[in-house]
């Protein structure tokens, strides 16, 4: 299999039928016609049928996908069938609740250290990981560490990412508003949390959409 | 204009653009040819225009988009020209995180009412805004509260979606985990803060990942 010129919306979605395949699976259904994954899903089948086929052919005409193998092969496409150690930056509301999140698992991912730059966070912990101070970054090659997750106000972005990078980090998950520049070293992806509520009135009825 | 046949995907990239826009606008940017736009959101520039021609002509061939016009096309196609009301369920870590999220004007929404079933939580303010109990959620249609954000545990989240419909409710952005079955009156978008962690080991190259 060969992984170039995929397109990233394809890979984006990879998750998404990662996430409802395992929902299936705890369901302890076997099989599903990509109709009904799709209709699981909400997205189109003709699109998971695309995406699925960058990587080769799954699934057998006529009696669809066998649920336990297409999680083994998206796991494998996606890297995450190994385990994979994250630090967290930013130990907030949001930090917080990154790391008491119980759905890390089910992708491989494991959480393994945590920072913040307050004396008063130091030495406490959440979901049995101590937050360390921002000084202990650099401990993050030798530990394994390979991914990092930056929940921090917008202004000590840059900085943070920068300090990731150096600390061997390749991949970076960004919940903060502020765009990055420059640094090619790691691949980033910046997501918004309130960036999908910005789609919803698109689907309210104009009708029904409340004057204020 | 006509809205239908429209793919959910390019209904979802559309706020993608109008983030990056917006950023491009404090910057005090004018205009940027589709392929500078794509380069700075990291995406395609073909895919910039087509989404864009599903709503029409954008952009003049030769001198790009006029960044300000192309942010009021925007926000008038996803209908967020007008101010948005939401309330917000679960004050815990997450939906403490999403009430402080300062994100939330430059889309036009405003978090107008928060929810928690905890006693010690009620009447508590969290960013200018009181925690009121469950059983306030009946008041939504009243006060021209028409989006609902869930942030709850699992096993609440049918329930409480219930509760959102039945308040007069047109779209919920879901935080939970958990998949909601029937009720189709309102818009749902259901988002797992963690999922876009699963996409990055795709991107680090196999020789780069720590053996864990």
């Amino acid at each position: 299999m060969k992984y170039h010129k995929i397109p990233d919306e394809a890979v984006r979605r990879l998750p998404i039928y990662l996430r409802g395949l395992l929902s299936l699976s705890e369901q302890e259904r076997k099989k599903i016609s990509s109709q009904r994954l799709a209709d699981f899903l909400g997205v189109n089948h003709w699109q998971i049928r695309k995406d699925l086929s960058y990587f080769g052919g799954f699934g057998t005409p006529g009696t669809g996908y066998d649920i336990e193998k297409l999680i083994r092969q998206i796991r494998k496409i996606l890297k995450l069938n190994v385990v994979h150690k994250a630090a967290l930056v930013g130990v907030g509301n949001l930090g917080s609740a990154v790391l008491r999140y119980p759905g890390f698992r089910i992708y491989g991912f494991k959480i393994a250290a945590a920072f913040d730059n307050d004396p008063k966070k130091i030495g406490r912990k959440i979901a049995n990981i101590t937050i360390e101070g921002i000084s202990n970054l650099h401990t993050l090659q030798k530990r394994k560490i390979d991914l990092g997750i930056i929940t921090i106000p917008c202004e000590a972005t840059q900085e943070t990412f920068n300090k990731l990078i150096t600390a061997g980090v390749k991949g970076v998950l960004s919940f903060s508003r502020c765009y990055k520049t420059g640094r090619k070293k790691a691949k980033v992806i910046t997501i918004d949390i309130v960036m999908d509520l910005a789609r919803l009135p698109y689907y309210i009825p104009t009708s029904q959409v409340a004057k204020v």
